[in-house]
């Protein structure tokens, strides 16, 4: 049950966003610009470091969302993700993708734990500024996508069939479910 | 020096914004909305939030900045912003600041660290449902924008002058620097 009363009973963080909708908006604006926004990291390849930061999180609600998304993202290669949540190291993802989930996993520890070492091995396997900078916000943003799910407690559905209905939903964009006013 | 070229030399998250203003414009609005715009918390108060959380994150910039701010709005009651940074339990501020302040750390640590007593905790001391999301959600944010900062090691200044003046200019509210396209 929510630590607070939602005056709904939708899941996740669409519970949170439904009770407060003015934060909610920006929080869905970043999300779409950020995830299926231009990038030079595929929308696949965004889900993926998202479900990765929110297992390392241990946020099962934003794990499974976003695994549910990135799996339907990557379509035949949807195996990869389960590979990465399972040892990202020995998964059959590039180096690139490799050394930027490192990145991202730093940042979920602490923005400090970056190092230039890491940034350099990034870049060796052929990781731009603009890839960088789009996998230490999108590490950051889950961090507190996870910390607002779990820190309230919202709902979490355990049936993965929601979930993967909750991802194809999630790979056509991201809108804020409506407000109980209908504003 | 920033581990990516900004191409510009603005200080802290101000940096990445005119870097990638596409997501930097969400990060101001969420921060607007959620900083100054409604709520039951003054802004002092949310400003403190966000600052005691940078400084349990040891961010430098957001800590140092949004302290700032809260001096600005505390006016004669400022000294509060530096009595919780230095020791909270025995900081001057109310009862119910401190449950919700001690919510506050518990999502700077995971989400899951919120117990239901926690909540509890702050019902007794008078917080309401809305206090306590903006508490969890000014927390969880500030665990994105201290790792945004970190991840890319932002210019961080060390003048507490510089601070002073931004946290004058914050008191007014959040917009993003241009970008250099102009945009």
């Amino acid at each position: 049950m929510p630590h607070i009363d939602f005056k709904n009973n939708l899941p996740g963080i669409r519970g949170a966003v439904a009770y407060r909708p003015e934060t909610g908006k920006s929080l869905y604006d970043l999300a779409q610009v950020l995830l299926r926004g231009p990038s030079p990291l595929t929308e696949a390849e965004r889900e993926l470091i998202a479900a990765y930061v929110s297992h390392r999180n241990d946020c099962m609600f934003c794990m499974n969302s976003h695994a549910a998304a990135a799996r339907c993202l990557y379509g035949e290669d949807k195996k990869l993700v389960d590979e990465v949540l399972a040892d990202m190291q020995h998964a059959g993802v590039s180096d690139k993708m490799k050394a930027l989930l490192n990145i991202a996993g730093k940042v979920q520890i602490q923005g400090k734990e970056v190092t230039p070492e890491d940034i350099a091995a990034a870049k060796t396997f052929g990781a731009d500024d603009r890839e960088i900078h789009d996998t230490v916000l999108i590490a950051a943003s889950f961090s507190m996508f996870n910390r607002y799910v779990d820190g309230l407690a919202c709902l979490t559905p355990t049936e993965p069939e929601v979930y993967e209905e909750m991802g194809k939903r999630m790979a056509n964009g991201y809108v804020p479910p409506p407000s109980p006013k209908g504003e």
